[in-house]
Protein backbone atom coordinates (compact mmCIF):
# COMPACT_ATOMS: atom_id res chain seq x y z
CA UNK A 1 0.00 0.00 0.00
CA UNK A 2 1.46 3.70 -1.08
CA UNK A 3 2.31 5.95 1.91
CA UNK A 4 -0.42 8.18 0.40
CA UNK A 5 -3.10 5.88 1.37
CA UNK A 6 -1.47 4.73 4.40
CA UNK A 7 -1.60 8.32 5.60
CA UNK A 8 -5.30 8.56 4.30
CA UNK A 9 -6.34 5.27 7.02
CA UNK A 10 -4.48 7.60 9.55
CA UNK A 11 -6.68 10.38 8.88
CA UNK A 12 -9.98 8.43 7.94
CA UNK A 13 -9.08 7.45 11.97
CA UNK A 14 -8.09 11.02 13.17
CA UNK A 15 -11.91 12.06 12.22
CA UNK A 16 -13.36 10.00 14.28
CA UNK A 17 -11.65 9.55 17.51
CA UNK A 18 -11.55 13.50 17.37
CA UNK A 19 -14.59 13.81 16.53
CA UNK A 20 -16.06 11.92 18.89
CA UNK A 21 -15.58 14.89 21.46
CA UNK A 22 -17.32 17.15 20.27
CA UNK A 23 -20.60 16.29 21.33
CA UNK A 24 -19.28 16.78 25.02
CA UNK A 25 -17.78 20.09 23.97
CA UNK A 26 -20.73 21.40 22.40
CA UNK A 27 -22.87 19.96 25.72
CA UNK A 28 -20.91 22.34 27.70
CA UNK A 29 -20.88 25.02 25.64
CA UNK A 30 -24.64 24.90 25.67
CA UNK A 31 -25.46 23.89 28.95
CA UNK A 32 -22.32 25.38 30.72
CA UNK A 33 -22.19 22.54 33.06
CA UNK A 34 -19.24 20.34 34.13
CA UNK A 35 -20.46 19.11 37.50
CA UNK A 36 -20.51 15.51 35.93
CA UNK A 37 -16.80 15.56 34.05
CA UNK A 38 -14.26 13.56 35.58
CA UNK A 39 -11.02 15.86 36.13
CA UNK A 40 -8.93 12.98 36.15
CA UNK A 41 -10.06 11.93 32.78
CA UNK A 42 -9.36 14.86 30.94
CA UNK A 43 -6.01 15.28 32.95
CA UNK A 44 -5.00 11.74 32.07
CA UNK A 45 -6.19 12.64 28.07
CA UNK A 46 -4.08 15.72 28.02
CA UNK A 47 -0.75 14.28 28.82
CA UNK A 48 -1.62 11.18 26.51
CA UNK A 49 -2.11 13.83 23.69
CA UNK A 50 1.10 15.48 24.30
CA UNK A 51 2.82 12.76 24.91
CA UNK A 52 1.59 11.19 21.26
CA UNK A 53 1.88 14.85 19.78
CA UNK A 54 5.55 14.38 20.26
CA UNK A 55 5.75 10.47 18.99
CA UNK A 56 3.68 11.61 15.86
CA UNK A 57 6.72 14.61 15.20
CA UNK A 58 9.41 11.61 15.76
CA UNK A 59 8.23 8.85 13.50
CA UNK A 60 6.85 11.85 10.78
CA UNK A 61 3.10 10.53 11.24
CA UNK A 62 1.12 13.73 9.51
CA UNK A 63 -2.03 11.53 10.88
CA UNK A 64 -0.88 11.72 14.37
CA UNK A 65 0.14 15.08 14.81
CA UNK A 66 -3.54 16.80 12.88
CA UNK A 67 -5.26 14.13 15.37
CA UNK A 68 -3.31 15.39 18.53
CA UNK A 69 -3.49 19.14 17.69
CA UNK A 70 -7.10 19.09 17.25
CA UNK A 71 -8.09 16.89 20.39
CA UNK A 72 -5.64 18.60 22.50
CA UNK A 73 -7.47 21.76 21.76
CA UNK A 74 -10.97 19.79 22.37
CA UNK A 75 -9.38 18.57 25.61
CA UNK A 76 -8.14 22.38 26.85
CA UNK A 77 -11.18 23.57 26.34
CA UNK A 78 -13.44 21.21 28.91
CA UNK A 79 -10.71 21.84 30.89
CA UNK A 80 -10.49 25.09 31.16
CA UNK A 81 -14.45 25.30 31.56
CA UNK A 82 -14.28 23.00 34.24
CA UNK A 83 -11.85 25.27 36.27
CA UNK A 84 -13.78 28.60 35.52
CA UNK A 85 -16.81 26.57 36.96
CA UNK A 86 -15.32 25.72 40.10
CA UNK A 87 -14.44 29.60 40.68
CA UNK A 88 -18.05 30.86 39.94
CA UNK B 1 16.78 9.57 19.29
CA UNK B 2 16.64 5.72 19.17
CA UNK B 3 13.89 3.85 17.82
CA UNK B 4 13.08 2.30 21.23
CA UNK B 5 13.39 5.49 23.10
CA UNK B 6 10.54 6.63 20.70
CA UNK B 7 8.68 3.82 20.96
CA UNK B 8 8.69 4.18 24.98
CA UNK B 9 7.31 8.09 24.37
CA UNK B 10 4.32 6.50 22.37
CA UNK B 11 3.91 3.62 25.17
CA UNK B 12 3.46 6.44 27.63
CA UNK B 13 1.13 7.98 25.38
CA UNK B 14 -0.69 4.81 25.19
CA UNK B 15 -1.00 4.24 29.23
CA UNK B 16 -2.45 7.91 29.23
CA UNK B 17 -4.72 7.76 26.88
CA UNK B 18 -6.31 4.15 27.19
CA UNK B 19 -6.21 4.43 31.07
CA UNK B 20 -8.49 7.58 30.57
CA UNK B 21 -11.27 5.31 29.48
CA UNK B 22 -11.32 3.06 32.84
CA UNK B 23 -13.03 5.70 35.00
CA UNK B 24 -16.23 5.66 32.57
CA UNK B 25 -15.65 1.91 32.64
CA UNK B 26 -15.51 0.98 35.98
CA UNK B 27 -18.60 3.60 36.56
CA UNK B 28 -20.43 1.46 34.31
CA UNK B 29 -19.56 -1.86 35.71
CA UNK B 30 -20.36 -0.47 39.39
CA UNK B 31 -23.51 1.04 38.66
CA UNK B 32 -24.70 -0.82 35.75
CA UNK B 33 -26.42 2.81 33.96
CA UNK B 34 -25.69 3.84 30.98
CA UNK B 35 -28.68 6.21 30.10
CA UNK B 36 -25.88 9.58 30.33
CA UNK B 37 -23.69 7.65 27.40
CA UNK B 38 -23.59 8.82 24.41
CA UNK B 39 -24.04 5.96 21.94
CA UNK B 40 -22.79 8.22 19.00
CA UNK B 41 -19.61 9.13 20.78
CA UNK B 42 -18.68 5.04 21.35
CA UNK B 43 -19.66 4.03 17.72
CA UNK B 44 -17.33 7.23 16.40
CA UNK B 45 -14.42 6.11 18.75
CA UNK B 46 -15.27 2.04 17.92
CA UNK B 47 -14.87 3.09 14.35
CA UNK B 48 -12.19 5.62 14.82
CA UNK B 49 -10.08 3.03 16.79
CA UNK B 50 -9.80 0.25 14.45
CA UNK B 51 -8.44 2.33 11.90
CA UNK B 52 -5.99 3.35 14.04
CA UNK B 53 -5.47 0.09 14.14
CA UNK B 54 -5.32 -0.95 10.53
CA UNK B 55 -3.06 2.41 10.45
CA UNK B 56 -0.34 0.96 13.65
CA UNK B 57 -0.25 -2.66 11.83
CA UNK B 58 0.53 -0.97 7.91
CA UNK B 59 3.36 1.72 9.76
CA UNK B 60 4.49 -1.17 12.51
CA UNK B 61 3.68 1.14 15.22
CA UNK B 62 4.40 -0.82 18.38
CA UNK B 63 2.31 1.20 20.61
CA UNK B 64 -0.57 2.56 18.33
CA UNK B 65 -1.58 -1.41 17.94
CA UNK B 66 -1.17 -1.68 21.63
CA UNK B 67 -3.10 1.45 22.75
CA UNK B 68 -5.66 0.33 20.14
CA UNK B 69 -6.72 -3.26 20.84
CA UNK B 70 -6.76 -1.92 25.06
CA UNK B 71 -8.82 1.00 24.09
CA UNK B 72 -10.79 -0.86 21.61
CA UNK B 73 -11.84 -3.50 24.17
CA UNK B 74 -12.85 -1.05 26.70
CA UNK B 75 -14.73 1.29 24.00
CA UNK B 76 -16.62 -2.49 22.91
CA UNK B 77 -17.28 -3.36 26.83
CA UNK B 78 -19.22 0.30 27.31
CA UNK B 79 -21.01 -0.63 23.83
CA UNK B 80 -22.16 -3.96 24.65
CA UNK B 81 -23.26 -2.73 28.47
CA UNK B 82 -24.95 0.30 26.31
CA UNK B 83 -27.16 -2.39 24.45
CA UNK B 84 -27.74 -4.79 26.76
CA UNK B 85 -29.20 -2.02 28.53
CA UNK B 86 -31.79 -0.92 26.29
CA UNK B 87 -33.18 -4.28 26.16
CA UNK B 88 -33.36 -4.60 29.98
Amino acid sequence: MSDINIELIGLIAAVFTTSSFFPQVIKIWRTKQTKDISTTMYIAMMIGTCFWLTYGILINSFAIIVANIVSGLLVLFVLIFKLVNRKS
